[in-house]
């Protein structure tokens, strides 16, 4: 069972990672902006989001090639989002992966225009998708600029400065993983469903499913960042003790985080459960992601 | 007729600024998130962007309500290419319009992120307009990423910053431009007269006039640094010369730049007289496009 979803996720990954080269490569882009939106791009990680979409339209009965211009677009918000939180001004990082970050590898401006080169580009993705009907790609288009904004992954990551070094609430936590961490993985999983045609509480269940992944991924990270190996892992560990940041096992001790951990697994798994979809890769991918350790 | 258009800004510019504030007011958008993309919107200046698309629209007998989502979309777009070209990375800017730049009056890491967040929800105000067929949203959407995106304004701007210190010929200076500046007014013009319903003939006169207004535009850009009231243009003048950057004027001298700009205005015109349109107040943008002194 494990060889299986191994070989699934190396399957994607490959196909993938050739799509989202090739969605620069082919491009008429000034340098060093190309290369840097290239070298983010290939040192992005485990492709978990695109995957989750293909795994998504799949379990539908659906075909990924449909999505792929979608899965892209994500992926391109995704790195964007990465570039930006590690510049000095955000985050700060110089290491992502055990790799330079992208204002270390090449400059601020630089990284800047990457970001925000990517993020537009994610955009044109979509328009240019071949196989999605122009309601599906204005859909997905809708959904996408929601789910990245200013009341979605951009709000998240205001409110998540703002965390650092004070104490939140539970709920506080809750809000801020589910618009940094969540919003991007509804939309994965919405869009695929909402291609292969899912009904109305279909759709239902899998953002519901998708918005428990967000909140089970978010305490993985967490644990990671204390029990994690920093070869694995590819950043120190104890940075959030480090920078006093809320966290679950810090606001529910270790055995509180693993408990609320498998709480949102057996609810994920459930919702999937009820959406009468092909689950098994689905269910082993919600598996996995709770178990990662990297 | 000066007053006639001075009226037709004016009354554009007031029913343009109410709807760059509702657009953000009416949203749960966290502070200082909410607060310092209004700020950037709100310190925005003339507006010539979304009320050359209006004109546009109005040329061709359109009515402005239908387009209006799509130029506010331009003018986000607009006004986070000027928060991100500010920074410190970038031209690091401590004014504009005489006020104190985003991340200056907020922080970097607030001013990055309220880019982002206006780049992204352009793309969300045009999936929501009212009176636009899905077929002119995805149109709208397609375009405006080519024309912001890394092959369009971001390279523009990268390249940008590549010439300074370094001597460009007249073809590269133009090619910058064109990215950088151009792209966006072809979009306004092209975006109006494709909603309109303009013949094939048409859009390819009016994007070519589009073409001919963004050089011209830039090219009183470099005479008023030159000859500009510090005061009216709200920055101070020689900055160019300073920064020992490029211009019309560094390469063709001043009367060259002058003629050069005249020379532009008469085939935007041309190709105005050709697409078969109502062009009084296009024509009239145009001339105050040329003569501006702000």
């Amino acid at each position: 069972m494990e060889t299986k979803l191994n070989e699934y996720i190396q399957k994607n990954q490959t196909y993938l990672n050739q799509a989202l080269e090739d969605a620069i490569e082919d491009k008429d882009i000034p340098e060093p902006l190309k290369s840097s939106m290239l070298y983010s791009i290939k040192a992005g990680g485990k492709r978990i989001r695109p995957i989750l979409m293909i795994a998504t339209i799949e379990a539908f009965g659906g075909d990924k090639n449909v999505i792929l211009p979608a899965a892209l677009a994500l992926e391109f918000v995704h790195t964007y989002s990465l570039i930006h939180d590690d510049l000095p001004a955000m985050d700060d990082d110089d290491l992502r992966r055990g790799m330079p970050t992208n204002h270390i590898e090449y400059d601020e401006a630089t990284a800047i225009l990457a970001g925000d080169g990517l993020l537009t580009q994610s955009f044109e993705l979509i328009t240019n998708a071949e196989h999605l009907t122009t309601d599906q790609k204005l859909f997905a288009v809708k959904r996408l600029s929601e789910a990245a904004g200013s009341r979605g992954m951009v709000a998240g990551q205001i409110l998540d400065m703002q965390a650092e070094n004070t104490q939140v609430e539970l709920d506080e936590l809750k809000q801020i993983h589910h618009l940094k961490t969540g919003q991007l993985l509804i939309y994965a999983m919405e869009i695929a469903a909402y291609v292969a045609g899912a009904t109305e509480e279909q759709l239902d269940k899998i953002t519901a499913c998708a918005e428990e992944l967000g909140l089970l991924f978010q305490i993985q990270d967490d644990i990671l960042d204390i029990y994690g190996d920093e070869d694995k892992i590819g950043k120190a560990v104890g940075s959030d003790e480090e920078n006093d940041k809320s966290t679950y096992p810090k606001l529910l001790g270790i055995d509180g985080a693993i408990k609320e951990k498998e709480e949102k697994k057996a609810r994920a798994n459930k919702l999937l459960n009820e959406a009468s979809i092909d689950q098994t890769m689905l269910a082993e991918l919600i598996q996995y992601l709770s178990n990662r350790d990297q």
